[in-house]
């Protein structure tokens, strides 16, 4: 038994988080809803309406009756920062509790060094909290998206961005960016985002696999990333690969899916106008017969950790994303072909339904869980 | 709140845990402990007493004050069948509820069909009940342990042991047993075992990899199984592997790391007269240099499973088991410089410490969990 004022919080989450699931509601529907009476309704409704939570957002016109107030989630009530850190693009967004987002920010990474990324990071931070009208203080969370697997307040395992594993980064961050920082690996904020928004909605078991500048997976178990014992479940690019390629530094398997070695490969077959992964892609979808062979051993190549990981999880569905991963048209055929070579067990394979997005999705999706809770915890503090 | 015979229900069995888990107590000690009245406890005793779910040994003597009762768990109160069904052998086992095995049977598996293997299990389950003056139909709850995936009633992935893979097989199994019975992998419960009462005691994300016949891992998150979509998580027989051996049906990866592989690579190197895996690993105890050597590369190969499960789920602690698996004294050291080798993320590695009563320590800790709950949930069916 809760105390009266225990009680009355109690009342007051049962009805937000009615308004949340439900979408906007009436008083008796919430009371239907929820099996409080109309009046304990009526007093979490104006306990949450004083602390800026819900709001009113007209009366109900049609049907028999007296008509009633609507309610909804006050999408105002808090927001939250997303921010994908990628060695090609860094991108940003503000996000309010409704999960809209109502300022984005998309520019090229050009720094060269760990400080004068964490530098840009936090200008197109304050450049897109500004644009919403807000401050980078307002942000109830902030999530950022990165390579590497953060521990001990450090970056382990980021090769792909100079300087980002050096020691401490994170304080940096979190000086630059202040608190109620969360920092999380982008192919983990990606699987997150497919399975809030994209192709793994309603999944239990499944991966997400980003191939582009390197390689990562995000592994979601019930609706929870699954990190492992240190952070780094999912860091395929380590996966044990027999390869000509000199991967000691970023992985072999890394070194042999990623858009360097696409490129690589396009050129030892005679493609040597070839600038980027994108570029053999579009050869490729033009029907040119040795860039169609370097998709074919690139398929073969991610056959290899789609087998992999089924040997050793067994997921449901494996959403393919990433600046390579993403060209499932080209890449899906003979990738279903060497899985039935490879394995009895061969997962459902799907391309993300999020793009470039996911990250910053999966960003604003975590922060968006957190800052609901603390929103609600912290709604004593702000008061009109 | 509950009704008066709701509450009766959850004191007894808050009761029943104190004793399960603090073992005996006398009844001011379980008050205290509960934080339930003196009065409430005794009734709860009684009750429980009255089902033979508890039981009085005798009374405090030491000390001063009055002499108490001094109850504790019935260990009568249910029993439970454990059955590993291995190529090589078949065991089999009862446990009272205390966790005490009081009869156990061990046998050479000399049977070449399944319908034969189905009776010979039935045969061995009779025999050991019996020993331990009971019946099959008196057993709470019969946990079978074997290779494979159980799903449909059927056994899927299970090529070692002939036949094993008929539809329906598990359907068989339950009308010669009977109900309550639970089909779990071999390996599964390896890992069940080890962390229950072997290495992997407190540990949170660990592996346990059985080599012998074939190749089996069993993944246990957070204390529970983690078995994937499908339950075939830990096949890593099926890991994409490079080699020569032919193993289509059996995974490329099992071909190459199970017992025969051992055998025909010691003859290979000149040892004619090996006629099992643990001939090899005797030679080389010996000194054997070309035994050394089989050893060194059944070690790469056992470190190619490791580095790939590391990539995957980054485990805390990988326990090796099984009759290959268990020579760690031979295999740890060319396994930890492979590790070193092939991945940045090479977890701790230790040998089981329950040997080859893994899998039947696995299939009892399941049996008694499932059991504990059962005899409560039953109680009023079988009263004094």
């Amino acid at each position: 038994m809760g105390t009266p004022a225990g009680m009355r919080v109690l009342n007051q989450r049962a009805v937000l988080d009615r308004l949340r699931r439900g979408g906007p509601a009436t008083r008796p529907q919430i009371a239907k809803d929820t099996g409080l009476s109309k009046p304990t309704v009526g007093q979490a409704l104006l306990d949450l309406e004083q602390h800026r939570l819900v709001r009113p957002i007209g009366r109900t016109t049609a049907g028999p009756g007296r008509s009633a107030m609507v309610y909804e989630v006050n999408p105002a009530a808090g927001h939250v920062l997303g921010v994908d850190i990628g060695r090609q693009r860094i991108r940003v967004a503000v996000a309010d509790l409704a999960g809209s987002v109502i300022a984005r920010v998309d520019e090229r990474n050009r720094c060269r060094t760990a400080g004068a990324l964490v530098r840009t990071v936090r200008d197109l931070a304050v450049r897109t909290v500004s644009d919403a009208g807000l401050s980078l203080a307002e942000m109830v969370v902030k999530v950022v998206g990165t390579p590497g697997v953060p521990r001990d307040r450090t970056l382990l395992h980021a090769p792909n961005l100079p300087g980002w594993e050096r020691p401490g980064l994170l304080d940096e961050l979190e000086t630059l960016l202040g608190p109620d920082l969360v920092v999380e690996n982008d192919a983990n904020l990606a699987a997150v985002g497919e399975r809030a928004y994209g192709a793994a909605r309603g999944v239990d078991v499944f991966v997400c696999v980003t191939v582009g500048t390197g390689i990562g997976m995000g592994i979601v178990v019930d609706g929870r990333l699954f990190r492992g014992a240190n952070g780094a479940a999912g860091e395929v690019g380590y996966l044990p690969y027999p390869s000509d390629v000199d991967g000691a530094a970023r992985g072999r398997l890394e070194s042999a899916v990623a858009a360097e070695s696409v490129v690589a490969l396009a050129r030892s077959r005679g493609l040597g106008s070839v600038k980027s992964a994108r570029d053999v892609f579009a050869l490729a979808r033009g029907g040119d017969a040795r860039a169609l062979d370097v998709v074919r051993d690139e398929a073969e190549r991610l056959a290899f950790v789609v087998a992999s990981v089924a040997a050793v999880i067994d997921p449901e569905l494996v959403v393919l994303g990433g600046g390579i991963g993403s060209n499932t048209d080209l890449l899906g055929p003979p990738l279903a072909e060497a899985l039935a070579r490879l394995t009895p067990l061969a997962p459902r394979i799907v391309a993300g339904e999020l793009g470039d997005g996911a990250v910053l999705s999966g960003a604003v999706a975590i922060g968006l869980a957190a800052a609901r809770d603390l929103v609600f915890d912290r709604r004593g503090e702000v008061t009109l």
